[in-house]
């Protein structure tokens, strides 16, 4: 089933969306793989609609799918898309002088786990502090950042983004936090990871915060970079239990499994257009 | 929405199925509050479709709109069932000498966590050897079982289950093994609550043999009782961790806990029409 | 084995505590049964040593145990308790009008599953908004409390605590806040359960504040009630994964059960001698 | 702390050994770092003992600390071990054609997070079909094996670790089934990942196996290699959840995630002296 093809869309709920969405396809001959959808009435004034359909077009042309569905997405107000499930994604790593998480990308990139097409690395590091992984042919750039240079630098990394035509930045502990400028461009075409705890920690050294604290649970969060946001929308989360024999070094190194495959997870999720935005939080329609 | 619907249906997968079902909704007025459809490509034969929808009858009638679904089901071969939400099933509960999952159902029954009607409690022992437990309007049968009378006592668990009108039966650790005849019987209305280990364990005494094989984490599995199944379609598993330092009572005392909350869920999704049948297997639509 | 003994003790870390500890007893003819020790280095000024040793005191007497041991631990400095593992602690429960976590405890205090002594119950409710569970003797004391009160009713528990001897005070879901007078009264004796999120929520209905949020992870933390911290020691936690197609109520019906378990952990461990202060943190040496 | 040493020892219980090992190493010296002991007595037979102490011997030499502990180690028969904390263990790592486990294994190696000196890579594959990861200066051999040339390749493996001085042979995925000769000859000093379900499945494609069985909950188990058991004694287990959507080429790729990380831990666990043997299961003394 080399073509087949995603629909995802979301919009106000109304009525007969459903009923409407797998009618065009039905009427066009094309065959449903998969359907999942949400409604969200969780919000007073408005209740909202997510749907994820996957299907065989069966022959039916993707530009013709696409501009007819145009006009039923217009009566809806909805935000769509259609795209090909084996197409990968362009996708930008970020990462800085930790590379657990650039190692493990790269590794479920190569034995085809996730369906990315790696088409830059930015560090703020050069290569031979960054990783000593082997990245093949994949452009690595080093763009160091000061304070003066920050905004320059912003600047560079978005013409590679747009260079490489980029449809997913991924920080991949990249140490350096975006302007709000930059956090607004690439939006929810970036996702970061994050150590998460119970309670949490602001600052500096955040593992060694928890283990001050003496917390029993860490953990990872992955979300999209928003400007307005301390930690955007939630994409994935999980967790590991601690005790207090194990010292903030342990906490280090327990975080890093965490993060890691949280990351992975959600580049995963991503790719496969799972992940729906719902204002601030996520629609996340597992496989 | 005191009258939301729900309609729960699986069968052979054709192109279709879904416009149809939603579009006979819409044409109807009614409103889809929530809907979940799994495609099962599995089976290299035959593909088999589950569809669970929520929805709003927005006036229409439910007796009309059952035979009119009729006609379309039929077309397709379904097996369906339209019910309201929020009509408490009737449950039958069968325990012997451990109550702790009796009580635990009892409790999320009288917080509204479970939307049960408890039309009989059946032990195999009298009431005060089987639980101090408050039932208070629950009748309680003390069917008691040997060899000899074991034929004799199912056909009358049979007529409990039969004069309550009971839709589901609930083994809340009832320590009698079923027969076949029973088991077919009651089959995929029947719910039964096991320990589960890695590996696994035959014969008496399970925890004691897990503790002996040194296992690290235990678990419980909620599934439907069938004749020619060890365990039959599975609902709903948990797990916790344990130590070498876990004596096999600690195992006992922790598998409770889990054996308790896997019952529960099991039991909650299952009045909830979020549970269907695959074969030997369980769909499960999550809320 | 009734007359196991429980020592408990903490000071600065100096070489030889252990075989001067494990000497004493040997040398009076103690057979120790059990022994955890937990060296904490993670302070750069002073190392603090745990110890917890259960030991079988083969007739040696209990009081002549303790005046001899006095001599050793005042050369040390330790902080230490010499305690029967089988003697239940008295406890006393408060609550509001939540009853689920009450309703734990008293179904793992009946199965002997928590060795406790419910000498009292303290509600800031009437016995009927309370909790419809059976106390049976426990003697239920209705506390209301408004803020012209509020000094006064803390009189008035602290009153119940000291006339029933309580060695423990739980909160199960009790919806007032200590004042910090009352957190400084019980501390290290007062266990609280409080939701717990990836990231945290400050103030009002915060299961409803991380549905917002979008949270894929909710839980529980059983604390020491502290004065000058928003949640003090932690003793344990526990997690659950959600989805965005939980609602809020969804949310705190899963997070009920996470109390729930997480709670009765706590005073678990606490009973059985094997949570010790280290600062704001706890060293749990688990069975 | 670079001289740190552990002691692990095992013998039967009985009153003293407590107080007679920490009073050997106070009485030269040496400064406790960390103690773990554990008193198993589910066996009514006998009662068994098991200690780790972490200790700075602080100038007294490692060989006299040998020789003078052999005395006392023979009066309570004790199997024991004296070894430098930071010596890096000689691994041979054994793989076929799935490389997750090598490739982690080998990141965390390169990382620091687990102390080991890779000396050998054995494959029943060519280089090219077992990995393209960067080997290094490992050297790789390839060793292929039919059924007639079993026994000769089994000779040839047992050669490689002798030759290599391997104290530890880690299957990392090795899909060929030792013989119980080559079981006895390396056991407690090989370690190998199990994928495991809730139930269990015997013979081939096993997670298609739990695919067909609707499973909810997929796990690895690494275990130590042993003649006559299925899996031999355990040392650390882990799982993850699955639903009625997950294919079983999902279950697969979820699967390599838990087989690495699960096997990981045990080689970590095992290189820090944190595992000791207790019959048919483990004593893991976690840090």
């Amino acid at each position: 089933m080399a073509d087949t093809l995603i629909l995802t869309l979301s919009c106000e709920d109304r009525p007969g969306i459903t009923a409407r969405v797998t009618g065009f396809l039905f009427e066009r001959g094309c065959n449903i793989l998969d359907a999942q959808q949400f409604n969200d009435r969780s919000d007073k004034d408005r209740d909202r609609f997510f749907m994820r359909v996957a299907f065989d077009p069966t022959g039916t042309r993707t530009d013709s799918l696409r501009s007819d569905f145009k006009k039923l997405a217009g009566e809806f107000s909805m935000d769509w898309k259609i795209a090909a499930q084996d197409r990968p994604r362009r996708v930008m790593i970020m990462v800085s002088k930790f590379d657990h998480c650039l190692v493990d990308l790269l590794y479920r990139w190569r034995t085809g786990e996730i369906n990315i097409d790696p088409v830059a690395i930015i560090s703020n590091h050069p290569l031979e502090t960054t990783t000593d992984a082997d990245l093949g042919d994949i452009p690595f750039h080093y763009l160091p950042v000061t304070k003066e240079s920050k905004a320059d630098q912003e600047r560079q990394v978005r013409q590679v983004a747009h260079d490489t035509g980029a449809e997913l930045v991924v920080l991949a502990r990249y140490m350096q936090i975006f302007s709000d400028e930059q956090s607004a461009h690439f939006g929810c075409r970036c996702i970061n990871i994050h150590h998460s705890f119970l309670p949490g920690f602001k600052g500096a050294r955040p593992y060694h915060q928890a283990h001050e604290r003496g917390v029993k649970i860490i953990g990872a969060t992955a979300h999209f970079v928003t400007a307005d946001l301390d930690e955007g929308p939630i994409i994935h989360q999980d967790v590991e239990r601690i005790t207090h024999a194990d010292s903030a070094a342990d906490l280090v190194r327990k975080g890093r499994d965490i993060e890691r495959r949280v990351l992975a997870e959600a580049v995963r999720l991503f790719t496969a257009d799972r992940v729906l935005m719902n204002g601030n939080r996520t629609v996340v329609f597992r496989g």
